[in-house]
C-alpha cells in the first residue's frame, strides 16, 4: 500500500481516467504498468487493482457524476477500493454470477445479498485489508425482471477501515506469491445502496424502477460492459513481457559472466558458449522481442478511438494468454540457467516465478481465453463468407485450389535455401497458411457436428483443442508480423540487421516447434525440416553473439532489476 | 530437523547402511524417499541430506572403522551433518573443485583449506544451523602430488553447536522453495584433521605419507567414487515422481467436482468433461505412470549388487533429468487446471513447485545430466562396434538396411490403422529406431568434427542439443519399454486393460510431440501423422473417464496429501 501511495503521489494513478479528473492517457497508463512489471509484482497487481479494475471501472461503467465523485479519491488512493467480480462458484463465467441486487421502490435503494456460498466474491484484491468501497459485479433485478450482470458501487469499510453492517469479509490468507496484495473474500447480506450506486453508463433505472439501457439485448449489454475492462488484460500482458525481460535480463548477463566446466584444470568457458545453454535462452529472448512488438501494435490498438472493440477484445484475450505462458517458461528457463544462484531469492528469479505465476489464471484463466480467440476467428470467418456474393465465393475457393497446388509444387516443397526459410516472407507465409487451414477445418468440424444434431456450444465444447492450436496459430501469426514490421521501421542500419536476424529465429523457432504439422499438411518436406533445423541452430548461435546487447537494451534501470548476479559491472 | 528426527526414531535413517549398523537395505531407503516425496520437500531433502548424502558417503566411501565410529549415530540423527560438496565455483564440475587437504606428516594430519572464495563450499544442506561433521570433498595432496578430489571428514561445530575455529559458515539465506532447509557456504581456513579423517575405501594415505589406491588412474578413481553415490540421484528422480502423483491426484479430484462454464443459467459440465482442461492432466498422467515403472526398473537394477554400475549411473542421469523436469511441468499443470485454488498455499500446489523446482538444477544440473547419458550412449555405441567382427559388423549393416526398407515400406509409412499405433510393439519399434538413429548420427557428427582436427571435448561441446535429443530419445524409449512390461505383469484383466490403454495413450504423446523428426525422416506419411493425433485424442477422452480411479490408485494418505480441494468427499 505504501509503495502504491509513493506511485499514486506521482500521479501515475490518474493517467488513464477522463478529464477534467485524469490525463485520459491509457496509453501511458499501460506504460507504467509493464514498467513496474519489471520489480515487484505485488506492487504491480496492488496498483493494478486500485487504478485500473477499480477505478477504471468506475471510469468505463460509471457517467459523469461517479467521475465527479470518486475519480480524483480513487487515483490519489485517498478511496482504496476493490473490483469485487470473481465468485468462488463463478471463477470464469461471470455472466452467470449470483450475488443479487433487487430494486427495492419504496426506499429508492438496492439491496445487495449473496445468495449461496458459493456467490461469494472471491479473491477480491484490496478486499481483506484496505478496500473502502467495492465496484460489485451483481445481477440486477427490477421487479420481475433478473436484468443480467450489472457494476454497483457498495462500501464495505468505513473512513476508519471498519468492516461496515452486512459485510463480511475474509482473508484468502497465503497464496503462492503476490503475498503483498490482501486478497479476499466478501460475502453481502442485505446491504442497502442508493440507486445512484449503480454505474449507469449502460444501463439505468429510475425513481419509478424503469430499467432503461440503450443496448436492449443482455448478452450484447453484458459483453459491452465487459469489453470496456480490456485494458486489463493488456495491462497484464504487457507486463508479463517485463518479467520475461527482466528475467532473461539475469540468465543473459550471467551466461556472459559465469564459468564453468572445461577440461580438467584447465580453461573455462563462458556458460553462453554451451550450445545447450545458449539454446535454452537464445529462442525465448527471440520471442520476447516479438511479443515486445505484438503489445506495441496491441496498446496502439487500445488507445485508438476509431478501432475495432470486438477485434481488440480478441487479440488481447490471445496475447495476453500466450504471453503469460511465455514468461513462466522463460522465467523458469533463466531460474536453471542461473542453477543454484538462480535459486536464492535475493536475485529474484524465483519470486517472480511464484508471482507471475497466477498471470496465467487471472484477468481470464489462458485456457478459456483461448477459446474466445478462436470464437473470435469463426465469426470473421463466417463474416468473410457471408459477405462474398457467388463470385466471391468462387474466386476464394480458385484461391483455396491455387494454394493448394502451389503446396504441392517442389519449389515451396524442398526448399532448402536457408536464406528463404529466414526470410520474413516466407516465415509469414507458413504462419498465414497454417492460421488458414486450421480456423477452416476448425468451422467444418463444428458444421459437421451441428448438421449431425449436435447442440452449437456442445459441439463448440467437443472441438476445443483444436479451437486452441487455432488461436495459437493466430497469435504466432500476428506476433511474427508485428515483429516483421517493426523490423522495417527501424531506420539505423545494424540496428535493422541485427533485430531482422533476431525475427528470423523467432520465426523458425515458430516453424520448427510445429513441423510435425506442416510436414503432415504436404507444406514441407523432409528436406526443408532438416534445412529449418540447422538454420535454426546456426541463428541460435549468432545471435547468442549479440545477447548482451539485446537484454542491455531493455534497459532495465539497476535499481528495478536489483538481482545481484545481474549487476552491471 | 524436528520432524527428520522423528523419522529417524522410527529407525528410517539406518535403512541404507550395511549391517550390523544399518539395515543394508537400500530399496527400502529409497521407497522411504519417495513416499516422503508426497509430503513436504523441506524435510525430505533435510531427511537425504543426513542420511543419504552425509551418511551414505561415509557408508560407501568410508571403511568399517568409520562405519563403526558414526553410522548409528548419524542414523539416529544424534550427529548431524553435511555433505560439503559444491563449490561456487565449481557447481556442475565436482573434478576441478579448488578445496585442498594437504598432508603434513610431521602431525600425521590433513590440513584443509578453501584457497579462493569462488572454492567456498555452497549450497550445503544442514551447514547454515545444524550440521557438526561435513564429508567434505576436496583435493589431496601428499607430498608434492595432486591426487585429485578425495572425501575427509571435518567437524565444523561442536557439540553445543558452535562453530569451530577455522571454520566460517553463511548462511544462503532465503531461497525460492526449501526454506525449511539450512543451506549454507563454508570456509575453511587450515583445518587440520587427523590422517584417520579420510573417507579411504578406495584410497588411503599411511603414517609414512605413502598414497595408496587400488585404482591407480585418478580419472577413473574419482568417477568410481562419486559413482557410490548414485542414489541420490535416483532418490531425487522417485521423488520427483512422487510429487507428481500429489499435483496430479489433487487436480483430477478437483477436475472431477468443480463444475463451470455452462450455458447461460443452465448445466455446468465438470471440469473433466472439457477436452481442453483434460489434455492438460490426462496425457501427464500417462507419463507419470510411466516414469513410475521406470524407477521401479532403475530402482531394482539398483540394489542388485550384480548390476552394471557404469549403466546404472547413465540410466539414473537420465530418467533424474526428465523425471525432475516431468515433475515441474506436471505441478504446473495441475496448478492452472485448479485456477485460483490452486494458487491458494494451503491447497499446496505452489510449494510443490516452488520446492522442486531446484530438483532440476541440484543433485547434478539436468542439462549436464543429460550429456552424461549422451556420453554413456556413444560409448556402448563404440563398443558394440569395436566387440563385432567382420560378420558381425556386415550383418549390423545388413540389419540397418533392411530397417531402412521397412522405413520405405508402404505398409509402415502409411499406417492408418488406429490400433497399430496403440500397439507397444510399434510404439517401441519408433522409439527404438529414433534412439539409435538419433546416437549414430551423433556419433557421425562428432566423428566428422574430430576427423577435421577438432579436439574430441570440443566436438563434443559442438554436438550438445544433438546429445541431449539423444538422451531424451533413450529415456523416451526405456521409460515406454518399462511401462510395456510392467503392464504385461499384470494378472487381473480389467487392471491390464487399463494400464495398456494409459501406456498407449503415453506412447503415442511421446511420438506425437515429434511428429515433424519421424516424417523428416521418411518413418511416417503424413496419413499415420493424422491417425495418430486422433487416436491420441480418443485415448485422452477414454482415460479421462478413469482418471479418478487411476489417481486413486497412488493411495496417498490423506494426511500426507493434505490439501483441501482434494481430500475424499
Amino acid at each position: 500500500l505504501r509503495w502504491t501511495q509513493t506511485l499514486a503521489d506521482e500521479g501515475l494513478g490518474l493517467l488513464s481516467y477522463p478529464e477534467p479528473h485524469g490525463s485520459a492517457d491509457p496509453g501511458s497508463f499501460v506504460a507504467a504498468f509493464a514498467m513496474i512489471g519489471h520489480h515487484d509484482l505485488s506492487l504491480l497487481t496492488k496498483f493494478g487493482v486500485q487504478f485500473g479494475l477499480f477505478g477504471g471501472s468506475i471510469a468505463r461503467l460509471g457517467s459523469a457524476r461517479h467521475h465527479d465523485e470518486y475519480l480524483a479519491a480513487v487515483g490519489s488512493l485517498a478511496l482504496p477500493g476493490c473490483f469485487a467480480m470473481t465468485e468462488t462458484g463463478h471463477g470464469s463465467n461471470v455472466r452467470d454470477l449470483e450475488t443479487v441486487a433487487v430494486y427495492d421502490e419504496a426506499t429508492d435503494e438496492f439491496v445487495v445479498t449473496t445468495p449461496t456460498d458459493l456467490a461469494r466474491k472471491d479473491y477480491i484484491g484490496n478486499a481483506a485489508v484496505h478496500g473502502r468501497l467495492a465496484v460489485v459485479f451483481t445481477r440486477l433485478v427490477v421487479g420481475d425482471t433478473d436484468h443480467g450482470v450489472h457494476a454497483i458501487l457498495v462500501p464495505i469499510r468505513d473512513e476508519d477501515g471498519t468492516v461496515l453492517p452486512g459485510i463480511t469479509i475474509e482473508d484468502n490468507s497465503e497464496k503462492g506469491g503476490l503475498n503483498g496484495v490482501d486478497n479476499g473474500r466478501i460475502w453481502f447480506e442485505e446491504v442497502r445502496v442508493p440507486r445512484g450506486a449503480l454505474l449507469d453508463r449502460f444501463a439505468s433505472v429510475d425513481e419509478h424502477g424503469e430499467y432503461d439501457s440503450d443496448i436492449p439485448n443482455p448478452d450484447r449489454r453484458f459483453f459491452t460492459m465487459i469489453g470496456t475492462l480490456v485494458g486489463g488484460r493488456i495491462s497484464v500482458g504487457a507486463a508479463a513481457v517485463s518479467v520475461a525481460k527482466s528475467a532473461l535480463t539475469i540468465a543473459v548477463r550471467y551466461a556472459h559472466r559465469r564459468r564453468q566446466f572445461g577440461p580438467a584444470r584447465g580453461f573455462e568457458s563462458l556458460l553462453i558458449e554451451y550450445p545447450i545453454h545458449r539454446q535454452e535462452l537464445i529462442p525465448r529472448l527471440a520471442a520476447t522481442y516479438a511479443y515486445h512488438f505484438a503489445f506495441e501494435e496491441l496498446i496502439d490498438a487500445y488507445v485508438d478511438p476509431g478501432g475495432d472493440q470486438r477485434r481488440l477484445e480478441a487479440e488481447a484475450a490471445g496475447l495476453k494468454a500466450y504471453a503469460t505462458w511465455h514468461a513462466l517458461d522463460t522465467i523458469q528457463a533463466a531460474r536453471e540457467a542461473c542453477g543454484g544462484q538462480g535459486y536464492l531469492a535475493v536475485n529474484r528469479l524465483t519470486a517472480m516465478r511464484a508471482d507471475a505465476d497466477v498471470f496465467t489464471t487471472y484477468e481470464g484463466d489462458n485456457k478459456v481465453l483461448t477459446q474466445l480467440m478462436a470464437k473470435a476467428l469463426l465469426t470473421e470467418f463466417r463474416q468473410q463468407f457471408e459477405s462474398m456474393n457467388a463470385t466471391g465465393v468462387a474466386r476464394y475457393l480458385f484461391h483455396r485450389a491455387a494454394s493448394a497446388l502451389t503446396e504441392a509444387s517442389p519449389v515451396t516443397m524442398s526448399t532448402t535455401d536457408s536464406s528463404q526459410v529466414s526470410s520474413a516472407s516466407w516465415q509469414i507465409e507458413q504462419l498465414r497458411w497454417r492460421e488458414a487451414h486450421l480456423v477452416e477445418s476448425l468451422a467444418q468440424r463444428i458444421k459437421r457436428r451441428i448438421e449431425a444434431g449436435t447442440e452449437p456450444a456442445e459441439a463448440f465444447i467437443e472441438v476445443q483443442t483444436h479451437a486452441a492450436t487455432a488461436a495459437a496459430g493466430h497469435v504466432e501469426r500476428v506476433t511474427l508480423e508485428a515483429f516483421a514490421s517493426a523490423v522495417g521501421r527501424i531506420d539505423d542500419e545494424a540496428a535493422r540487421r541485427s533485430l531482422d536476424k533476431l525475427r528470423a529465429l523467432h520465426g523458425l523457432s515458430t516453424i520448427q516447434a510445429d513441423l510435425g504439422w506442416f510436414q503432415e499438411h504436404g507444406r514441407m518436406s523432409g528436406a526443408s525440416s532438416r534445412v529449418i533445423r540447422k538454420t535454426h541452430e546456426s541463428l541460435v548461435r549468432e545471435v547468442a553473439d549479440e545477447s548482451l546487447a539485446l537484454v542491455n537494451a531493455f534497459a532495465i534501470p539497476e535499481q528495478v532489476l536489483a538481482a545481484p548476479i545481474a549487476a552491471s559491472q
